[in-house]
């Protein structure tokens, strides 16, 4: 196809796709004439994978090229597929901020490792993620991260790996499972702070009760409502 | 205190206390002569918060700035605290990227919702966030996001948001339940997203063993390893 219909199959503008194309988000089409390319199914199903990445997930236009660079590396093996993509992902999508200092984040996460049963290498992103939340708590002295809430939040860590573990084992090739584990570690970040939100909010009615007479929100039985 | 030392204290340099005081993010100190100003713990705790904002929870000057408005707004009232608070962070924090187009997200994760028993206004961010989320799987066609793995989401978002709210509820004063909610949706995210990275990996291991030979990893029993 041209690019002309490769801008209408996705909805997206020929002068983004121009854009994708310089930034190296868009392999090049293949070239027919001295001004016009070719483009396929590839294509298509790169540029929807962008825009998810840009516009759902939330990367910059540099995050998104790194990811899409990890996705096209075919040397990534599939043992330990997860590891190997969540660190391609997680150098480039997670903020890197300096720890104001230490204070026994990184072993009270490894402690709870030991009692989840967790085993991982030790350059797991994850683990360097958490210890620096833990030691902002700290350093914030804003001490509401008990041992009770760490596990409580780590069982739910569990739920979720496993659910996405369950996507991977049931993509079809190395290709696609490799896909899905790119685009399940930045999306399902999205998806599950979503749920958090309306979780959040329905516990708290369940918590502080609104007081007579304020209108309740319903559960989700029409347009208006969920 | 001295700016100098607000910026020992905090571990943060004069030019960086310099910035936030332009920008709003940090308020201005009791002027005690030209070109001194005195400052307080009040103002510890607010370059602690600041570099939680940005550096941990990786917001830009101007998400953390209306963040920190919000905290300052003392007409957000108690109840349902976390909705308003929420709302005030998503709008800053959270990908505004338009959908490809609506394919029955909205519609799965108000039966959701139902399912869930879970009671929220319709103006909650999670609910657009997550509808969109399996909007943009639908459009990659990548086929993961089965009902099995949204109830399974769906369970771990009730785990963390009741650890959430007994947090909100330890609190000892409303300014302080205030910070909470404020601080853990942006720091919860995080510290889910790290365990989760932690979490698959374990997963991993255990789904897809390694072939013999290769060098495993361990338990968390020394500083090498988690």
């Amino acid at each position: 196809m041209r690019m002309s219909e490769l801008s209408s199959t996705t909805g997206t503008p020929v002068p983004t796709l121009k854009f994708y194309l310089r930034e190296g988000l868009l392999p090049a089409g293949e070239r027919t004439s001295p001004n016009q390319s070719q483009y396929d199914q590839t294509h298509v199903d790169r540029v929807r994978l962008v825009r998810a990445l840009l516009d759902v997930g939330g990367l910059s236009v540099a995050q998104a090229a790194a990811v899409v660079g990890a996705l096209d590396d075919d040397t990534v093996p599939l043992i330990s597929v997860f590891g190997v993509a969540q660190r391609a992902v997680s150098e480039t999508s997670l903020p890197k901020g300096a720890l104001e200092h230490e204070s026994g984040g990184a072993e009270r996460i490894a402690a709870l490792c030991e009692r989840q049963g967790w085993n991982v290498y030790p350059n797991n992103p994850g683990l360097a993620m958490a210890a620096r939340v833990v030691d902002t708590y700290t350093a914030l002295g804003v001490d509401v991260i008990t041992e009770a809430a760490l596990e409580q939040y780590a069982q739910a860590a569990d739920l979720v790996a496993a659910a996405d573990l369950a996507a991977v084992a049931a993509a079809p090739d190395e290709h696609e499972m490799t896909t899905v584990v790119v685009v399940g570690t930045i999306l399902g970040d999205a998806l599950f702070a979503g749920l958090r939100r309306i979780a959040q909010e329905a516990e708290s009615f369940r918590r502080f009760p609104l007081p007579e007479g304020t209108p309740a929100p319903g559960t989700a039985t029409t347009d208006e409502e969920c």
